[in-house]
């Protein structure tokens, strides 16, 4: 089998910089450290990105994927609306105020660009079942993506989510498994089945073919840079689940950096988390390097991870960028998925209701800059957390269809 | 106040051709027949096109707009993918066929299209006031545009539809009336309140802006054919509401055709009902020209019009173009669903089964030609009809997280 992940030349441990083969693997032998992928970009023009297809695939070149990755059956997520967000903006007290809107992907959260990438990783390896652990979002977007691809698909959730997550789940095929516990007990379970034999042959897009998926998130980075005019935001607002995202998306802008593709310009990253599954920001406030963790208990279960892989770096990047982490409550997030749709006509799953929240309550307390150009981003969608909104979820009125009774209401 | 409507010129009669002003009319005096834009092309070409936006607003030279409307805010809908549904395709036993798959609209329906070219002309005609009659779908579009553009909202729903729909026609703000009654009667009371003092400076996207709202479908067929290749499919299945998609895309097409962006090739157009809401299946069938109006009774509340306005033209279309007017059972709807979820990971709402569910039965049945490139429609998302998959919408098993209780599933 000869493996083709086009710019992508090795795996690099994060902590210790050792370098691996490209493989199946995400753990360090040398020292427990995360993998991830290595490249040798070589020369990358905007023009090149400029006329690929409207998806993550103009992108080609900086993820570990080959060059006719497009070509092959797979859902084409990303190139998602950059919204100039100029009601929401004047409603903070913002000059310039961006929302990326990723509720647009096929399966309607920011997972679908992950996935994708690691489809193509599930067909070098030869795998037959793509598998995860999920909190909801991801289990969909493995099994839509599994389905257009024809690999089998067997996912993990903790029983109790969200109906409309389940019944995506379970819609496109492939077996979904309640788990009776927290997704971070979900996430053990999965990393024990990967050591048994009925785990082989299989992709768990996110642990055995985390270095992959992973990337995918780079190409938030990508899109909102170009989508500005090649240059970056001054400021980011991005929730935290595993932290993954976050980091991925500064490595992003410090790939388009140093390929020349934008200027050397200084960004500040800030992380969102809800107060019910807030163990980053909680370091982040208390100056801590390390990160506790948590039982989750939100209202924004897509951000539900209470023991954050990537916890340390989210740090790292906040404290470096001079960005900070924030959390607000179950009620200022259901606050601001009101404020997000009835300003920009965008209806955010809870998790937008987070960063949309989070934005906000920086801008209140003096930690972001309101003349500075801000992204916020919404990374799901609002139809799969209903509850949320439903208190409201009713007509103003209900009437006979007669003038009389219309008028009577007004 | 000029208005500035691009390219188009007047309104004209569809029954007797007689000519309009442009102005919030929908309506012939002369005979009563529905108005719709006429234009002044001029010269279009495939490149001024290929180098517009990625939304509906890259054929703005062939809709009544500005030809600024790209830099006012609005949704910017469009430019959804067409699937190349191979698996899908092998499932029915055609050889090439498509999913216009537009549940990645701004509210994942198709109306974004329509409602965006509304939101323009109540811009153009100083109208404050977004209203609409609606099944669902209609109703989140024209609050989340109204949100967006800066106008107030209030639109009509008949009680009792699903509550996804209900939740995001109201998360938008405005006002959200349901009415006691059918669809149809939610559509003849807002008839009367256009007349009435009440409805003053109202634009009502579907009745008196409907000459405008109604070209924004054309853009389904604008975009079919630029996807593939500046080509027209030789077969494309739609479903019917009011019907008025369907006659748009024709238009659409022969647009295409006149102005040289396309070569003069036959198409085949078939029209999808569910046998619930069938009147011009029904019509189709019997060999009918007129329409008889039904009570609707489906699960696809979404196309359930009893008294659609555009039925004989979609029966003259059928029979000219020699395509068909078939329909599906609810069941047959909800096993359409779970076909295309399963082959090509797109969860359609149950307009999406009707189509599917039709296509299915034209192959079975001889009327659509397996050898000829297929174009289907999904023109919504499975995530606000949840109930059409209810029954199946839970974990295949729920289990301990251990590998014991994992062995004993399998």
């Amino acid at each position: 089998m000869s493996l083709d992940f086009g710019p992508a030349t090795a795996l690099s441990c994060r902590e210790c910089g050792a370098r691996y083969p490209l493989g199946p693997n995400f753990a360090c032998v040398e020292c427990f450290g995360p993998l991830e992928a290595a490249y040798d970009f070589g020369d990358v023009k905007r023009s090149d990105i400029e006329s690929g297809p409207a998806s993550i695939w103009r992108y080609r070149s900086l993820l570990p994927v080959p060059a006719d990755v497009a070509s092959k059956p797979n859902m084409n997520p990303g190139w998602t609306p950059l919204v100039k967000a100029g009601n929401l903006g004047r409603a903070l007290g913002l000059k310039s105020l961006y929302v990326k809107d990723d509720s647009g992907n096929p399966t309607h959260s920011f997972k679908d660009r992950v996935v994708a990438i690691a489809v193509e990783a599930a067909r070098n390896f030869g795998f037959h079942t793509l598998s995860c652990s999920s909190t909801g979002n991801l289990a969909g977007a493995v099994t839509a993506a599994a389905a257009r691809a024809g690999l089998d698909a067997c996912v993990f959730i903790p029983a109790g989510l969200e109906q409309a997550k389940i019944a995506m789940a379970r819609v496109f095929g492939g077996r979904l498994i309640g788990i009776e516990g927290t997704y971070d007990e979900v996430n053990r379970f999965c990393s024990e089945l990967i050591g048994d034999p009925m785990g082989d042959k299989w992709g768990f897009v996110n642990v055995n073919l985390r270095p992959y998926y992973a990337e995918g998130s780079k190409t938030l980075a990508y899109e909102i840079a170009e989508q500005l005019g090649w240059r970056l935001p001054e400021q980011i607002v991005i929730p935290i689940a595993s932290g993954s995202q976050l980091t991925k998306i500064d490595k992003g802008f410090k790939e388009l950096i140093r390929l020349g593709l934008v200027d050397d310009a200084p960004y500040k990253v800030f992380g969102a988390q809800a107060l019910g599954c807030s163990p980053v920001s909680a370091a982040y406030k208390a100056g801590h390097d390390v990160v506790q963790p948590v039982k989750p208990d939100t209202i924004a279960k897509s951000l539900a991870i209470g023991n954050p892989a990537d916890g340390p770096y989210v740090l790292d990047i906040a404290r470096r960028t001079g960005g900070a982490v924030e959390d607000v409550t179950d009620a200022e997030i259901v606050a601001a998925i009101k404020l997000l749709a009835s300003t920009e006509g965008i209806f955010a799953e809870t998790a937008g209701g987070v960063t949309v929240g989070v934005l906000k309550k920086l801008v209140e307390t003096g930690q972001l800059d309101p003349e500075a150009e801000t992204v916020v981003l919404n990374t799901g969608d609002g139809l799969k957390t209903l509850d949320a909104v439903a208190a409201d979820a009713q007509p103003t009125a209900v009437i006979r269809p007669s003038l009389d009774a219309f008028r009577a209401t007004v």
